[in-house]
Formats: C-alpha cells, structure tokens, sequence
C-alpha cells in the first residue's frame, strides 16, 4: 500500500534554493539569502515597478517558458500577482487549482510533478498548507525545474517577505536606523517570518514582534527579535508597523479578549495609537484586511499607509524572481 | 466593526462613465448614452464583425494592458465573450471567479478593486447580483481604471443592450420605423431594460413589452414602451421580436398559468403564432434558452432566428468596448 | 417540452471524422484512421518532441485560431496538456469546466456548441462521460468547427491511443514484431480501447489484455485481440506492459479478490513480475497511477517506465492533431 506523504522540513531547504555560483535556482525560504542577493533581488524588482498613470512593466524575458500556478491552497491576489507577472514576462501560465482532499485520495504531489514537468513546465508556483512541500518538490524536479514558494503552512511566503522589504526601502533608506513592529497572530504567520527573515539579514535596527500570548512565536525562534504582548510598548518611536490578518476564530481562544472589540481595543493598529510611532512611520499589511478588527479602517485608507504599494511591488518582486530563476536556468 | 457594505444607486450614475469629452470612460449602463455615441459604438463593433467562414476579427489595440473579468455571479457565455474580446485585442486577462458569500465574509469589494488596481489591472469587467456594484466600483477606481458592467442585479448590462441593437441594424435599417416587441418576465431582466432603454435612444418607432401581468415591470419605470399582457396583441406586425428566458420557478406563482405547458401556450413564441407579425419579422434570445418554454424550439433554429448572429455581435461589441474605453485612457 | 439528450453512437462516427481528401477534420477515434494516417499523426508528433533540457517544441501555426476546452467531466491532467499545446501553437484558449449537472438543468449541449462556434471557437476539445457526445457535436457544427475527443465515457480516448503508439514507436521499431499487454480494468477502460485500436491498425504483432474475469471486455468487441485472466501468461515475453488505473471501488466487487492487496497480488505489475516478460520491455501507465495498487511503486520509477514520457508525448501528439485539423480548415 501506498504510504501517506510525508515532507520533511530539513535543514538544507535554505542550500537547496542556490546554484553553485550563488544564483536562485527555486525560491523556498528568505533563510540562508544573504545580503547581496537580496539586495539584486530588490534592484531588480525596482526597475519592474512603474509610476502609476505608465503603463504596466513588461518583458519577453520569458517567452517560451512555461510557468505553472500549482496552488493546494485557495488563493486569489497570490495567484493573480503571479499570473500577471508570468504574463507580463511573455511565459505561458498554467493555472491549476488542486485542493488538498483531492490530492491526498488521488495521485501523489510527485507524480503530479513529475506529469507537468514532462510537460515542460519550467517553474512551479506551489502553494500549499503543509510545511516542507515546496522543499520536498524542489528536492525531486529535475535539473531543468524552478520551484517558487508562494505560500507553506505557517513558516514560509518568500515574495511577500520580498516585496516588504522593497517597500519599506522605497520609503526608509537605511535598514539598519530603522525600527520595525509587526503584530498581530505572529504565531501563525508566514508572512511575519519570512519578512523578519528579510529584515534580519538586511540588518534591521530593531525588530519588534507583538502578539497576545498565545499568539507569540517560541522565544528561540526568532532570537533577534523583541517579543513583545504591549502595542503601546511596540509602537513607540517605530518608523515601520506591519498589522498581521487574523482568524476571526483564534481570537474566541485569547484569554481576556471575549471578542473583536477587545482585540481591537489591544492589538489593533489606529491613527489615534500611531501617535506614538514615529511621525513619518509607515503602515502596511499583507491583505486581505479584517478592518476594523486588526487595522482601523481610517488608518488603512491614510496617507501613512503603503497597502496598496505593496500589491504592486509584489508583481514586480514577483517579475524579478521569476526572471532570476529563469536565467539561470541550464538550457537558456 | 465593518458595516455591511451597501451600494446605492446613486443618479449621477449615468453622467459618472463620460469623460469631460463625452467619450465613455465606464460602461455602466445604456441611460444616458445619445445616440452619437451608441452610433459610434455600433459601427465600431461592425467592424469587427467578420463573415462566417472568414477569420475572427484582431488587432492589437489592447497590447499592454490588462482586463480582469471579476464575476460575482456564474456565467459561462458572457464571460467567454469578454475573455476571447481581450484576448482577440492582445490584452492579458486575468479570469477571477469570486462568489458573493466569500465576499461577504472575506475582504470588502473595494480592497479586492484596490488589489487589482495596484497589480495595474486597466480594465475590470463586472457582474454581480446587486444593484449598484459596479457604479459603486467606479466611483472609487483611480484615474487610469475603467469599469465595464457586465450584468448587474435585474437593472442592467449594457453590452447586451448594444449587441442586440447591433443585430436588429443588421437587419432592419431604420429603427423610427420598426415595432419592436420583448416578451416574458420584463419585470426581472436586465436584458429588457439595457435593449429598450438603447433602442429608446435610437428612437425606435414602437417599443412593445408582453408579460404576464405579475412580471410586468412599473409602469412609470419605461414611459416610451407599451405594457401588454396579450401576446397576439405584441406579435402583431412586429418586426423584431425577442424572447426573455424565464426562471422555472418563477411559473409557479403565476395566476391562471399552472405550469410549463401554460406559460408556453400564453406566452411561449413560436412558429404559428409568429404569423401575426410582419412577414419578414426577425427572433431574439439573449439566451440560454429554455426551448419549448419562452420559445418553440423549431422556432429558435428556423430562418427568421438571428440568436447565434446575437452571440457573435456579443464579441464584436464587447471587442469595440474595449478598445473605446483603452483609447480614452489617460497613461495612452 | 424539452426532451432529454440522447447521443445514439451512430456507425458512421469512424467515417465523419474524414474530410473528402483522407485528410483529419474531426479526432472521434482511432477507429477507421487508416495505417498511413496514423503514421502521418505520429510522424507530426515526433517533430514536436524535444529533447530534455532543450527548450518545449513551439510554433505559430495556430495563431489567430481559437481553441476551447470543454470539459463535462473533471480533469487536470488531459485539459493541461490540450491547453498547453494549444498555447505552444500560438492559439487563444478558452477554458471552460462545466459539470454535467449544470448542463442536464440548463441550456442543451447544441445550444452550447452553437454558441461557442458563433464567438468563433475553431476547435473545441470535448470530455464527457456519456457515449456519443463527441460525435453528436460534429455533427451538428458548422464547416469551420474540428471536434477533438479528449474522452468519451468507456468507449474511447484517441489521443492518449496515439501518445502511447508514438511511445511505443519510440522505444521498439516494428510492430508486427511485438507483443504488448495491456492489464486491468479493460471493461470500463477508454485508455485501452483506444491503444487496443490502434496498435491493430499498426498491425502489432500480438495483443493481451489480462484482466480479472468481471473486468474483461466483450470477447466479441476485439476479435484480434487475445484475452486472459492470469497474468503471468499475459506477461510472458511481452515487449510493452501497459497497467491500468482501476477505481478502488471495483476492486470489493471482484470474486475471490477481498481487497487492495489481492488485487496486486494477482493483477498488479511489479519488478518481479516483470521478469516473465522479454528482458527490454517496457512498462507503462497513463496515470494518475495508484501506486502499489495496479503498479509497484519501485516499478513505476524504474530505467523500464516510460511513463513521464507517455505525458511528454501527450503533448506533442496533442500539437500534431491540432495542427493538423487546423491544416483542413476551410478559411485557411
């Protein structure tokens, strides 16, 4: 009988992402990208970022290529972006939505694999709920596949940890003056790692994780990082703050917080509390927003926020990503 | 807390698509286009309109730009019709089914057209369930967006309207001389209201609407049309005649009309009873069809059709949309 | 009233796919395609196959057509690859996924047809699980339209047939010399109808198909073909061992055959087993396989399986029956 998948998440998914002269070859996690790659990355997204009223960014680099939207996770503006940048690339994109039910009674997520990499499909876009599985495929395509990670479990969302980083850039220069404060379901969120991965190896000034308890990452995770459980304490002086989205559930779990109200009372970002951020501090989250309950909805729509900026950096991070890998692949 | 989202139907709507030059900026409706501009419209649908046997219609007009089909309500045909008149002009576009329930517990309509917007989406196509979405929508796009109404509540879809008007002039010249005559639940269709009010502004010489009486609309809703509940009394000397694809359900609640064979027998047309009408009198259906309902099924496939003409006017139309609302476009 | 669809599976199916010059119009079934024709389809193919590493086989000889995939039934794999090859020959495609449920309420099958021919569809992909569907259309579309059947109930699946000849002409030279087994679920298989009626117009050498007694086919239905119930004797010197995917739901049903593990010990293919057949044969599978049920999982990835070369062919064949039915268009 055929066993149950499973994906191991080891330790060499950050080596496994890098050809031997330090290109991208798949794009699995932040860790183990240092600085100069990092840095290529956002320059080279930069230059796919243009002025609203020009029209959109656009290449041939990838005509020819295939890209496929493998997503085992429901998404609309993740797939979308992607779509867009593969076409805007002159690929052709594939879009395939597999829910997880359906693959767990049906074939293996190898066998699927290995079905569109006969088909000359180029890169994967893997979306999925489950850690280790864009690492896992990646450790089984053949020479001539990239894998992009557009989404795993709780750990890891690469492009959106990019695209904040391109964002905050474009508005605070120097990384390592400045004070970040992201908050929110921590615990449980991709985003917050993969963009405090960003941030740590681009030398943040000062990282602040705020979070009820229960939502807090474990201490040894992310040792660079302050915890925090006091939004005032975490505002203070920040020039970046970041709302996380939560489950509307999780929040009936939080001890001394009985329902939205109370959560936004504590944990939720408004104009009134950014009085105590710096004065030019920005504000971002990675949508979709629950107004209201994490982010007041006048802040949302405030000169100080950058929501919107950041949908359109994570086309062009997005572009530049697909682009690198695509390069560097063997049979260009 | 987020309030549910409303979207009044506010009665600058009409003024709302027109740029200060009178060119269309949205589609929103078919009120408030004069007849220069539907003229226009229709012959630069006609010429995209390419005889059978010959290839489809193309040109590259839309190069560059993105068109998003963000349909809230199910639709095969109309959908289609937008996505291979993007694709025929060279645009991308991006396919997004999002049904209302998901809406309305997930992110607000604006942040998903913010979304869109940022990822430089210069086109959204619409369709929604309620009154007012898509006027809504364009009252809050940026400069360098258009909104195109693709079916909106019971009220209105203007490219519907402007491919039936396209197919009636294609057979009958002079619209201040034809009697044309819709039939069934008037009362529920935005098909009827987007043809009559265009044909109104064409100046059509006699506008007859035939329903029962529960499905018949307000009756100081269309001052210029006769409301009748006599079918012979529509037919007679028609020249266009046009039938409404009626809800099964609907029949039910219907006095005097017990079912399927009875709402066939009063207000199903057919080859006998077209007799009444002019001898070269031509049949519509916006489709699809209940054949054998609102329509005797050799009725719809005999010579006096133009059904398919309809369909293939739908792409042209949507195609000459298009490329009316790019070449207004600021960014050009 | 509306009557049901029935799609009676008329004898002329083999000869309506012809144009007058021999030349394809319609892909219904490899049933009545002559051996030179068959050599032509998978001659086109072959040019389509690229080496791995080297860039997928693309072309623009479908430029300015439109391809629509209409799909009755679910699939990812058969529709990916229609769409890619599709896409690969510089072709709009349109996809469209409509259940059968949707279909039986609403608008008829012609009524759908009609309508995509009117926006100009050039050649629409069918999938349906009832008899006849594909057939039933060609005949009722106009003189621009070619019919593509990418599954048709039990009864046939002609370009999976071809991609499995195009394998098999990949690997061994000469049919006449060869002998090929197919196993499984032969009675409710469109897979092995399709190979089985080809590789008799190839004139293969020897044809087995092995299969527990209540999974044989109609001993009448495939007179040149050479039924068994054990599988040893069908492997014995087989040159090409082809397993198929059975629903795990037949498998409680079969006498003496309890459960999954009976099944492969009795009918499943294994590296073991394997040593029975000619020491070069070949091993192959249309997928999705349920591995360590109809195949050893070790045997699917063994040097022997040619199975992700099956769906490399599939695309190319896909390319070459476009391109060819294209070629025949009038308006050409």
């Amino acid at each position: 009988m055929q066993a149950p998948e499973t994906f191991p998440n080891q330790d060499d998914e950050a080596g496994l992402q890098l050809n031997a002269d330090g290109s991208l070859r798949h794009l699995l996690t932040l860790k183990g990208l240092d600085r100069t790659l990092l840095v290529q990355l956002l320059d080279d997204a930069q230059r796919f970022v243009s002025p609203i009223g020009e029209a959109a960014a656009r290449s041939q680099s990838l005509a020819g290529r295939t890209v496929a939207n493998l997503f085992f996770e429901p998404s609309t503006r993740t797939r979308a972006s992607f779509d867009l940048a593969g076409k805007r690339l002159g690929a052709d994109v594939l879009n395939l939505d597999v829910n997880t039910s359906s693959r767990k009674k049906g074939e293996s997520i190898l066998d699927m694999i290995y079905t569109l990499q006969a088909m000359r499909v180029d890169i994967m876009v893997v979306r999925d709920a489950s850690v280790g599985v864009p690492a896992y495929i990646a450790r089984h395509v053949s020479d001539y596949v990239s894998i992009l990670n557009a989404g795993e479990a709780d750990v890891s969302h690469p492009t959106q940890g990019l695209l904040d980083l391109l964002t905050i850039r474009q508005h605070k220069k120097r990384f390592d003056e400045l004070t970040v404060t992201i908050v929110g379901d921590i615990a449980h969120s991709r985003v917050a790692r993969s963009t405090a991965q960003g941030l740590h190896t681009l030398g943040v000034g000062e990282l602040r994780l705020v979070s009820p308890p229960p939502l807090a990452p474990d201490p040894g995770e992310m040792p660079y990082a302050c915890l925090l459980d006091n939004l005032d304490e975490g505002l203070r002086d920040a020039d970046v703050v970041m709302a996380l989205r939560i489950q509307r559930e999780r929040i009936g779990s939080l001890d001394g917080i009985p329902g939205i109200d109370e959560y936004f009372a504590n944990y939720g970002i408004s104009r009134e509390r950014m009085r105590i951020a710096a004065p030019d501090a920005i504000v971002m989250h990675p949508g979709p927003m629950n107004r209201g309950i994490e982010i007041e909805s006048a802040l949302a729509d405030s000169p100080a926020s950058v929501i919107t900026q950041q949908v359109a950096n994570g086309v062009a991070v997005r572009m530049a990503v697909l682009e690198h890998v695509s390069k560097s692949m063997t049979w260009q």
